[in-house]
């Protein structure tokens, strides 16, 4: 790409090609622009992503990225309201947080039920859902799964499994189809605070 | 972003939606796949970023963006033809090098002259271009410069100054495989003015 040598910067740009939203073409411009900004942005990148790549890890409570054996938001005591809001993934998570408007703890299952792609509850964080109801001191777990066919299968599965607790799901609002990670906060705040026992 | 913590995440993504086609959303998307693929891609490419943060620098014979004080192409003697290829920047350098199709060396001038952007020729590599054509041995100077006005007035400019070289620049017409219907005026009015016995 580059000419028959600056083998370094072929594989840089590359691995950059490799991202979510960056083709060859993009990729080659982002190199560019961060060997020009060398000192401002390359070093730094190389700097955050060596860090994030030996400390992230999933929380073992929740499944949520954080830096320890547990996350941030299972570790804060402020957070154990009685709430846990079960999101798909943690883009999810982080859409929730955004709207700032809930106060409790996630329970991220790392996608949803799908007899098509062959993903079952054992794929998912569902057991590990169901022992931390039991476990823990739950009020109530509120399903903030996406409005599709499989978010809704999920919600039925998990809801049927705690016939015990109170379990609730973001009101309609959320535009069918629609996934949370795209979703302005104005409208996760509505669902949330309208919504309904499932 | 990501909750109360996790602030190298943050850091990172932060510096994600700095590269040029990533905004705030598909940096957080970006850095939620390198997570994923923490072993695969997060840290090969932390460590490509290092490599290349630390040996990438400009050539200082032609500007091309290379691993030590010469360039591949410079320090490659077959490419000793008697032709440079002048150019705005290194992605341009990129592109004509993936055509396979000039097999002389390059210039890169570091953008194109503009008054209103206070771009002189001593902001640009023009200055080390007239002293490459007096003391290399060299037969043409392909000028292959934007279609804009900067650009074919930077052309001008430098042609001025090498008045003892033989001076050449792009043929402009019909892009291979373009179809009229989707050409400006200027294109097809270059493409007419040039047109050849069929």
């Amino acid at each position: 790409m580059s000419g028959k040598g600056a083998k370094d910067i072929e594989a840089l740009i590359e691995l950059m090609a490799r991202l979510p939203g960056l083709g060859p073409r993009s990729a080659r411009r982002a190199v560019l622009h961060l060997i020009k900004k060398r000192g401002l942005l390359l070093l730094p990148l190389a700097e955050a992503m060596q860090k994030v790549g030996t400390t992230a890890r999933e929380c073992l409570n929740c499944g949520n990225i954080g830096t320890g054996d547990v996350c941030d938001i299972c570790a804060d005591d402020a957070r154990a309201n009685g709430q846990i809001c079960v999101v798909e993934d943690v883009a999810d998570l982080w859409a929730m947080e955004r709207a700032r408007v809930f106060k409790g703890r996630y329970h991220v299952l790392g996608g949803v039920l799908s007899a098509l792609d062959a993903v079952g509850p054992e794929e998912l964080r569902i057991p590990r859902l169901i022992d931390r109801v039991s476990t823990e001191t739950v009020n109530e777990v509120i399903l903030a799964l996406p409005a599709t066919i499989e978010g809704q299968t999920t919600a039925h599965y998990i809801a049927e499994r705690l016939p015990q607790t109170r379990v609730t799901s973001l009101a309609q609002g959320v535009p069918v189809g629609g996934e949370l990670d795209y979703l302005d906060d104005g409208t996760i705040t509505a669902a949330l605070n309208a919504r309904k026992t499932f």
